[in-house]
Order: C-alpha cells, then sequence, then structure tokens
C-alpha cells in the first residue's frame, strides 16, 4: 500500500474566507484532520476552517504553550508518532496552522520530524496575520526601498528598536504594554498602530496604539512604520 | 446611485490555487477587473486569475518599470482617474496585485489616491511570494524567538546583511549577482537558498544558493537563514 502524505496547511489570519482554495481542496480531500489543541479549550485554527470541514475525522494533537523545550520536543514526537502511523495505514492527513507555516508555526517541527522518517510533507502556504493587520488598517507594511522586519515581541525587543526598518510585532501578549512603553521611550508610538485578533469575532483596531490602555491577548499584532504615511510617496 | 467600491486584491504568489476564497469571491462579484501592465506584454497577476475572471470587463492600467518618482506618481493618478470615474457609476472595481497588497505593491499608491478623494476601498491580503517560497523550500522563515528582515535586494543590502536576524531579498533581478558575491563575502551563502518565478511554470529552485550560475529574472527570492535548521529545534 503506497503511504499518505501530510500537508502543514496555513489557514490565515481568522477570516474563513482568507483560506486559500488550495488549503480548502487539500481539506475536503484529506481523510484525516488534525488539530493544535492548547489545552486552553479554543481552538483557533480549527474554528477559521470548521465549515470547510464537517464531517472529517479530526485528530487533537496537544500543543501545549510551555517554555520546556524537552518537553515540547516529546510532545512534537508524539504528534509525528501518531501522524506517522496515520501515513503507514495510506491516508492523507492535513494538519493546520493559524497563519502561514513557515512563519513561528508550530506546525514546522512536527513537519521536520515527520521527513526526517522518510515521509511526504508539503507546507501549504497561507495569508499571515500581519498582511490581514496592514490590510484591517489600510496602510502598508513597506513600500520602494522599505525593510520590514517581524519580530517576535515576547522576547527582547530591544535590539530590534534599533533596526531602520519598518516594524511589525507579533505575539505581544502579556509583554503589550511593556512593548507601549518602550516604543514611547524611543519616539515610535505615534507611528504605531496595533489589532488584536484581526478577523475574528472579538478584533479590535486601535489606529494608534498609543490610544490602547488594557491588556490584550496573544494574538496581537502592532506595526510601526518608519516615515510617515504622507512622505512615502 | 452608490458610488462603487475599489478592492486591492492580494492574488498570491503565483499558483492560481494559492488565490483566497475572498479574492475569488469578490472577482466574481466585480464589475470591473482592474489589471497591473507592466508593457512588457506579460500580466503576471491577469494569469494567476484569469479562470476566475473568465468574461469580466478587463481595465489595463499602465505600471511601467520605471525609478522617475514625478513619472510615477502621474500614471498612478491616471489610473486613480479612472478607476474613480468607474466608481462614480456605482461600479465595484477589483484591482489584482501579485502577493499581497500591502509588502511592495504598486497597488498601495492607487489605493492611496482613491480613499484620498473620499471613495471607499479595501485591501485584500494575499499569500505574500516569501511565504510561497518558504514552503517551496520545505523551510520555516522564522521560529521561536527568530527575528525575519524583509529586503528589497535592489537597494543597497550592505546594512541589511549585519542585522541579526533571518532575511529575504526579494526583486533581486538584475541585483542577484552581487548579492551572491556580497553574500559568499560575509559568510552567509552556505546559509542562503533560492526561488525563482515560484509557483510559476518557470519555476526554478535552488537548495543552495551557491549552486545559481546564470541570471534570474525579476521574481527571485532568496531566503538566509542565521542558523542552520538542525539548531533551532
Amino acid at each position: 500500500m503506497n503511504k499518505g502524505k501530510l500537508y502543514g496547511i496555513g489557514v490565515g489570519p481568522g477570516d474563513p474566507e482568507l483560506v486559500t482554495v488550495k488549503a480548502v481542496r487539500l481539506m475536503k480531500e484529506a481523510d484525516l484532520i488534525a488539530v493544535p489543541d492548547k489545552g486552553t479549550g479554543e481552538k483557533t485554527a480549527l474554528n477559521i476552517v470548521k465549515d470547510y470541514v464537517a464531517g472529517k475525522e479530526l485528530l487533537y494533537c496537544p500543543t501545549p504553550m510551555i517554555r520546556d523545550q524537552a518537553a515540547l520536543d516529546r510532545g512534537y514526537t508524539e504528534i509525528a508518532d501518531q501522524i506517522c502511523h496515520l501515513l503507514d495505514q495510506g491516508k492523507n492527513v492535513c494538519m493546520i496552522t493559524l497563519g502561514d507555516p513557515s512563519i513561528y508555526s508550530t506546525y514546522i517541527y512536527v513537519h521536520k520530524k515527520v521527513l526526517a522518517r522518510g515521509y511526504e510533507a508539503e507546507l501549504v502556504p497561507g495569508v499571515p496575520s500581519f498582511c490581514a493587520v496592514a490590510a484591517k488598517l489600510g496602510q502598508s507594511l513597506c513600500e520602494g526601498s522599505d525593510r520590514l522586519l517581524i519580530v517576535p515581541a515576547s522576547c527582547d525587543v530591544t535590539e530590534a528598536l534599533n533596526v531602520p526598518a519598518n516594524k511589525v510585532f507579533m505575539k505581544a501578549g502579556r509583554s503589550i504594554q511593556q512593548l507601549q512603553n518602550q516604543l514611547r521611550d524611543c519616539g515610535l508610538l505615534d507611528q504605531a498602530a496595533m489589532v488584536e485578533n484581526c478577523g475574528m469575532e472579538n478584533e479590535k483596531v486601535w489606529q494608534h496604539f498609543a490610544d490602547m490602555k488594557e491588556n490584550s491577548g496573544y494574538f496581537s499584532v502592532v506595526v510601526v512604520k518608519e516615515r510617515d504615511e504622507a512622505c512615502s510617496l
């Protein structure tokens, strides 16, 4: 029997309509949908594609939000074990992941493990959250000779703030207030905008990040432009 | 009569299946598709969506590859004039653009002009070329605490090479050999991969950018990782 194939499907930022035609086709054709499960009860990626995968067999894959690398790696190995077992039965599996699988996805670790064991696995690109955030803000991220720096805001951002580039801060989560303070300190806060839960039901948009006073959720993206929109034409 | 609305549609990197469900719907519903026309005979964005817009009225918009900012601006003003004239007639217009409209698109200039005249205009995000390139290479662009720097390679890249981040060089075009030399000089060439015309008929993939000896086309993307894949787990 031929072995099945694994697809790592980027399902985009949140709006079910921002899934690609290819992702929809592959999910409909798949024998099984593997669903990341943070254990919080919320399954964001599944929520986006639920209408496309109605009636499909689902495999819940625990992807807890922990920092213990060894424990994370054991978790990814267990997911790879389960998926390879399905591939051995000739089943095609789509593992869904928020945004694009090449940008801060947890899927990529499963992908590498499955590939390393000699199975076929394909990355299916999706719309990254920062593109949807730019669209929501009605802004470009980069024009002409602009550079664009993507920064995980849960790590130290000090070095990144000094890079001459437009900037996107992702996954700020609990660090969002700190990021606001740091941007204020280096005079960049007035050029910063923010979108929380872009394209989802609980979306919030701040054209001026300075106006955001509350704490935000995990899915916040902050965009900082080096120069004013008006100057860039 | 109600005025029409302009949509700036990111049609993704090249594969017609990497267009989003929303883009397909909006193009099918639109009264008219505005098509960027570099004047070279090739209409890359139209080629991607041609099956989705079959039978639609097309408006060709000259977007020549020139560096004269004043001439470019006059061109965008003329396109905005034509589009606003259609919006005045209550027509909805989709202007298509390669990849995502927030990332180095020429559409964004038309968008700003149409908005500034008081019309409704919406950015519809798409899959950027670098996400499709990463998928083709089977690589992530960023993991964990990695930063990612997007660089227009037709401009001076010296400063960008020193930024501690994974890097994507876009639109290298005629500068591709120079980029190869610069990456060799700073010891990064062995971590560099390249894809030309990703997802299109004339696609070429170099897992080792060092192996690329010929000149490449405009749609080349080079990915440089700071550390080996093996170290990033």
